[in-house]
C-alpha cells in the first residue's frame, strides 16, 4: 500500500471571478517538485483560458508558502543532468507563464518563502505578505546557488540587496521585503486574506480585456530602449481606444456614472 | 462668438537662466490635449537652442499639475485610429524630448498628476512635490490602461509598486512617490518654490556645456550592458576633459577659488 | 632625494579566507590615480587566482574610503587625449574587475566616496558603511560630470537619486545610501569591522566553487530579457548541481548535520 498523499497538488477554489490556486503539499513546506510545478502550470494554462477567471491568487496549505525545490527529489536525481536540465527548464516555463498570463496573480503570502518559493512571488504581478513571513534565498548554505530565483527576486528588488540575500541566505522580514520591493504590503496577520481581497475584487470588477492588454503590453515594454519601449505602448493605446470598454469606460467617466464592461 | 480659451496653452517665464514653463489650462486640470502637447514641445524645443536658457521648471496653473491626456477630444476622436496613432506618437516625442534636452528639466507638482500628468513628472530630471500633491495612473478605472505613463514610471520605481498603480487606479502621496524614486523630494506646500528654486539656482549656476554632455551621456548609458555603458562613458568624461570649463573648474578646485566658467 | 611616497598603493592582509586591499594613499584620500588604479587591479587579479582567497574587502586607510581620481594628475594631462583615453580605459577595465571575480567583494567605507570613489563602492557585491561616511558625484562643481561614477551607482540607486547627486554634487548620508541601495548597511562606526567581518566570515566558510558559479551568473543575467536570464541561469543551477560540494551540501542538509565542503 503506498502512502503517497493522493490529494491534488493544487487547489482551486473559485468567487465570482476571482480564482484561487492553494499549494497542497502544507506538511512539506509546498515544495516545487516535479509533479507541483507541472501542476501549477497546468492550472495557470487552464485560468488563461477561462474567460470567467478575472484574477488569480497564489496561495499556500500549511504553515508557509513555498519552500522551494524538493530537495529530497534533487538529491534523487544527482548524477542525472538531463531530469536536471528537464526539471529547471520546466520550472523556468511555469514562472514565466504568471507575466505571460492575461489575468494579473496575486501570491498571498503567509509564511516562509524561500528559494524558487521567493522566487513565485517574485514573478507575481502583485503580492501581500502576512508580517509573519520570510522571505530568504538560502541555497548558498546547502552549495546550491539560488540562481534561478535570482533572475525573479533581482527584477523587484535593487541589486546589493538581492546579492546580499544571495551570498548570506539570510531571511528578510516582510516589512524588508515591502520596503524593498519584492511584496506590495506586508500586513497583521489576521488581515491578510482582506487585504487580498480588496485588491482581487477591484480587479476582477474591472475589463479582463483592457488588463489583458495592459499587463502584456507592461512586460513587453519591460527592458527596451525607452524609444522602443514608446512605440510599443503607443500602438497597445490606440488598440486599447478601439475597445468597446474604452468608450463605456470614457462615457461613464463623462456622464458621471459608472461604467458597465462589455467584457464581463 | 468663440468661447474656446485663446490663452497660450503654455507659458513661459524667465529669471537668468530658468525658464519656467507653465501648463495653462489650470480650470481643467491642463489636459495633455493635442494642442497642448504641441505646445509644450515647441516650447522644449526652443529651449533647447536658447542658449540662455540653463535649467528648466515645468509646472502646471490652477489646482493641479496635469490630468493626463484629453479625455473629451479622446472620445470625440473614438473611431479614429489616424488620429489616435498621431496623438499618441506626438506625446511619445515630446515625452522623449526631455531626457533629450541638453539642459535639467524640474518637476514641479503642487496637486495631482494623473495619467499621461504622472508620465510627465517620470519623464523629467528631478522633480519636487508638495506633500498636498497625489500620483495615479487611474486609466484603468475608465477602460483605458495607462501603458504609455507605465513606460516613464517604469524607469523610476520598482515593478510590483507601477503594477499596483496600474491595477487599482488608487493614487499615491507625495511622501510615498518620494520613497519609491518617483520625486525627488516631498515638501510642505510653502516651501514647494524655495526648494525647486534651490536646485535651480544651483543647476543654472554651473557649466550649461558640461551639465549638457553630462546629461546626453547618463541617459545613453542607461539600459546598455555594463561594457558598452563604461565605453560610452569613458569616451565622455575624456571628451569632457577638453573642455576648457573643465580646465577652469579644476584650476579653480586646485587653486581654492571659485571657477568662472566661460560657458556662461 | 625624491619625495614620492614609495610605500604600497594598495596594502594586503590575510586571516583565513579574507584578504582585506587598503587604498594606501591615506593623507590624499586615496585617489584613484593611474597608479593605484594599476595596484588595485593587479591586486584583484592575483587574488582571483589565488585559491586559498575566498571573500576580498576593499578599505581606505586615513580619514576617507576614497575622493576619486587624481585631481592633480588628470590635470597635468589636460591636453594629452591619448592618456586621458588610457586612463578611462584602465578605470573601466578594473571597475569592471570587481563583479567579474570568482570571490565576493565588500566594500568598507569608513568615511567620504565620492566620484570614483563612490562609483568602486557602487561595483562592489556588498557595502557596509560607517554612519560617518559620505557619498556624492560631485564632478558638475569642477566641470567635470560623473559620467563613469554614474554608470556604477544608477546600477544600485533608482534614476532621479542618480540624477541629484549628478546635478547638485551634494553628498548624501550613509543611511541615506543604505535606503537607496547603494550600501547594504549604515552602522556606528565602532561597530563597522564587525559587520564587514559578519559578511566575510560567513561567505569564507561557504564553497568558493559554488558562490564563483552564482556570482558570475548573477551579473551575465542582469540586463538580459527574462526569458534569456532564465535560460542562462537554469542552466547554471543544472551545472551547480553537479558539484561536489552540491552533493554534500544536500545530503548535509537532509542528514540534519553541517556540510564539509570539498573547495576548502
Amino acid at each position: 500500500m503506498s502512502l503517497a498523499d493522493e490529494s491534488p497538488h493544487v487547489l482551486e477554489s473559485r468567487e465570482g471571478g476571482i480564482l484561487t490556486l492553494t499549494l497542497n503539499r502544507g506538511s512539506r513546506f509546498n515544495p516545487l517538485s516535479r509533479a507541483m510545478i507541472d501542476a501549477l502550470d497546468a492550472a495557470l494554462v487552464a485560468a488563461a483560458a477561462d474567460s470567467r477567471v478575472r484574477v488569480i491568487v497564489l496561495a499556500g496549505a500549511g504553515r508557509g508558502f513555498s519552500a522551494g525545490h524538493d530537495l529530497k527529489e534533487m538529491r534523487a536525481h544527482a548524477g542525472d543532468a538531463a531530469w536536471q536540465h528537464e526539471l529547471f527548464g520546466r520550472c523556468n516555463s511555469m514562472m514565466q507563464r504568471i507575466p505571460g498570463l492575461p489575468v494579473p496573480v496575486i501570491a498571498r503570502v503567509h509564511g516562509i518563502a524561500t528559494a524558487a518559493g521567493c522566487q513565485l512571488v517574485s514573478m507575481c504581478d502583485l503580492a501581500v505578505a502576512a508580517e509573519t513571513a520570510t522571505f530568504a534565498l538560502p541555497g548558498v548554505n546547502i552549495g546550491v546557488f539560488c540562481s534561478t530565483p535570482a533572475v525573479g527576486v533581482a527584477r523587484n528588488v535593487a541589486r546589493k540587496h538581492v546579492m546580499e540575500m544571495l551570498l548570506t541566505g539570510d531571511a528578510i522580514t516582510a516589512a524588508e521585503a515591502a520596503s524593498r520591493g519584492l511584496v506590495n504590503r506586508a500586513v497583521p496577520a489576521d488581515q491578510l486574506d482582506a487585504t487580498v481581497q480588496h485588491y482581487a475584487v477591484r480587479i476582477a470588477a474591472r475589463s479582463r480585456k483592457v488588463i489583458g492588454l495592459g499587463k502584456q503590453t507592461f512586460y513587453a515594454q519591460s527592458g527596451r530602449s525607452l524609444e522602443s519601449a514608446y512605440e510599443l505602448a503607443g500602438a497597445a493605446m490606440a488598440c486599447n481606444l478601439g475597445y468597446e470598454d474604452a468608450i463605456e469606460g470614457m462615457d461613464a467617466f463623462l456622464g458621471k456614472r459608472a461604467p458597465e464592461w462589455h467584457d464581463r
